[in-house]
């Protein structure tokens, strides 16, 4: 008998739970909470407005509370914390492994955490402490401590034997156990796949796979995350400078390394965190968009300012006013195109200073190309619309000059700022709006000026 | 002895693979090349400039091009494919898996296609028919062929025996067995680790995990990665309409859907194809991008249109000409930011026409704090500059108008794209910018027009 298919999604099993809410069934809506993994209720929160968050939160069990916040993003996680009085915090975060509170205590408010410390055994206090040692985005920070380990002269039945002690179960995630001498030093890796297919009689040394590098803990999470794919791994062993090893990097860890680099692409151009929360408080999120609106307001003014340089011009010929905005505006989008995939390659690790030369010069082909092509197109729009052949071909002449800037800053930009250590998927887009800018009302004002008037 | 824990990163090994074709070393970049995994020389051939990457393609084995071809982006795909003879593309596809094969064959040239088609046999020919029946962004197309199944009254012991013949190992990423009943519907998953934790003389029925649902062969990958992320997978059975167990989809398949869909969103803002190649030939991406350029033309006429209308008040005051750019630019920011949010929480399955209202209401107050703020201070600055108090409050009239407008769009526009099926990552920022630019400009030109003149 095989069971039905009607599996809900979890758009599906989502609105149901929006639903109860929406009618008040609350204790329906708390027996569907509570059935869904932590991971989908974090999920489900994220999703709620600030008044429905608190109230299904308060619905939340204690015992799961802790690990919902683990998967939580960091605002949504202090928007949680606020409602919870330290005896819950400390409930919540009881049954948590200690690399996982490592993860929660940044985010803690401090005299909790002194509770928090308090309340650990010695054992976990250190290995807590070793944990918070590392940079959260490092091999160390996303390592767990819970790895398997065996020797290698062992038969692959002694080890069959041992793992049958685990009455609980592997550590999640385990599809491999860590080889180890007996200093603990990394010999390789044995494949609980292997461990089945081969004859019980084997020796760990035999059936073992040697040839997987280990990662070092000082590595940064993008580098993990390129290891992890592009060799398929479910888990990974960190060692320390001396090859000792300390602890294994398992793939769900990974995948939210790779949500979160593309999120930082994608929200940082538009001068958001990835931990933004949609539904945080009205003044906080006024705050923080108030930085970005200020950075975008002097570049707007240093642009106005250049206009501002040609005043006496424009009030001769106002078509000028009309069509400026269009140069500007093409050479923003050319550019942000080139700068798009250019911050692309440096996250996947792929564009760096020794191509960089080429892909500014397949830009600049590119940029003159379409440069050509949409300088006839708007110089011939502008003809017919004002009737001045001037204004055609300056405004043509403009268009080109725009966008090859902008095809060379796209290219260019990213790979500088990257180089002295400045995040190109937060800054370049306002350098290079604010160059695509001045350049287009400098090129099409300036050369109105010296041709026109 | 442990082994020496100088891991080179990915970095490291691919500078030194560009150093080893810069000094034209091509014997050791040979050597250095097909010593790395196929994702790995994949991603590295996606780094490369044409003429690299052509000469680098050439030194790669010929029995590991095909699973290349897989792991390198469309664009690059076709790129490296233009390069081959039909021999050579026999001879790379002939290793492949069925379903690997499948998502090849939609790029290759139709004469090739039959020829690939002719050199397999029955069985695999029939499976590769079934696995192009499915959408590539399903979970069907998704789907792995290769699971392993077991019959839910046989102990672990004989489980145990029957996987010592799998010699050459189980399946990549194996990290359960499919329990099926006598006519192949799901049961559950025997995971390999509770195969080894527990009695050998118990039952598949016994040990099985009975509550892992399986995914049905249609769901959309969004959905298929959400559950993976939620629920921790490495992999995970698919069935069929009537519960037919069809096959799995494992973590390494799931890690792309979830690049894939966070490249969509960053590079489909600019335009651009998540599948783009950095260094497509520069007259094939200058054609690509035209139609994005064409679009934002459009769109730059019109606001030159409204302009236009206001030609006899900016011949007055041209003060206007200088600052008219800051309210349009100001309002496209200010949109994009809350556009952004909402795009992202759409992608996540976050946002639904249940909780916009919400999100709408929250922008449009975010909106109007910014806007007041930001008009003062812009009024501010305008009142010095041209020192006319009528200018300062009419275009801090403008900048709030201009701000709940972009705030108002930026959140609804998105989800009613969707409601409408057109993508809002790809049309959401144009029309978006294109609102606040005419919505700057009119009302900052005719409230000047009302007011000033």
């Amino acid at each position: 008998m095989s069971q039905s298919v009607q599996v809900p999604t979890e758009g599906q099993r989502f609105s149901a739970l929006h639903d109860a809410f929406d009618r008040g069934a609350l204790r329906q809506a708390a027996q569907m909470l509570n059935a869904l993994e932590p991971a989908e209720i974090a999920h489900l929160l994220e999703s709620m407005p600030p008044a429905e968050r608190a109230a299904a939160w308060e619905l939340v069990d204690g015992a799961s509370g802790g690990e919902v916040l683990l998967y939580v993003t960091e605002e949504v996680r202090e928007d949680l914390l606020r409602d919870m009085d330290s005896a819950e915090i400390l409930e919540a975060t009881r049954e948590l492994d200690t690399d996982d509170l490592a993860d929660l205590v940044a985010d803690l408010p401090k005299s909790i955490t002194r509770e928090v410390l308090k309340s650990l055994d010695a054992q976990r206090r250190a290995r807590l402490e070793q944990a918070l040692s590392y940079p959260e985005d490092s091999a160390g920070g996303l390592m767990n401590t819970d790895a398997v380990t065996v020797r290698p002269e062992v038969t692959l039945d002694v080890v069959m034997r041992y793992l049958r002690r685990f009455k609980e179960g592997l550590p999640d995630l385990t599809d491999n156990l860590i080889v180890v001498n007996r200093e603990g030093g990394y010999l390789g890796v044995l494949f609980l796949s292997d461990i089945l297919t081969n004859d019980p009689d084997a020796s760990v040394a035999e059936v073992m796979t040697a040839d997987i590098q280990p990662i070092p803990a000082t590595w940064e999470a993008r580098d993990v995350a390129n290891r992890f794919e592009q060799h398929d791994l479910v888990s990974a062993p960190v060692v320390g400078e001396d090859g000792q090893v300390l602890g294994r990097i398992t793939v769900d860890d990974v995948m939210d390394v790779i949500r979160e680099e593309a999120e930082h692409q994608f929200m940082g151009q538009a001068g958001l965190s990835e931990d933004s929360d949609m539904f945080a408080p009205v003044l906080l999120s006024a705050r923080r968009r108030a930085l970005w609106l200020g950075i975008n307001l002097l570049t707007a003014f240093l642009a106005a300012w250049v206009i501002g340089q040609f005043e006496a011009t424009i009030e001769q010929v106002v078509a000028l006013a009309v069509l400026m905005p269009i140069v500007a505006s093409m050479g923003g989008i050319a550019g942000t195109q080139t700068l798009t995939l250019a911050v692309r390659g440096i996250a996947l690790g792929q564009l760096s200073g020794q191509n960089a030369p080429s892909l500014v010069a397949r830009e600049l082909a590119v940029g003159a190309i379409n440069g050509l092509i949409w300088a006839a197109v708007v110089a011939g729009v502008a003809w017919v619309w004002f009737g001045s052949p001037g204004i055609a071909a300056i405004i043509a002449a403009a268009m080109v000059i725009n966008l090859v800037m902008a095809a060379l800053s796209g290219a260019a930009l990213p790979v500088l700022l990257e180089r002295v250590g400045i995040d190109p998927a937060l800054a370049g887009g306002v350098i290079l709006t604010t160059v695509t800018d001045v350049t287009g009302f400098l090129a099409f004002l300036g050369l109105a000026t010296l041709y026109l008037i």
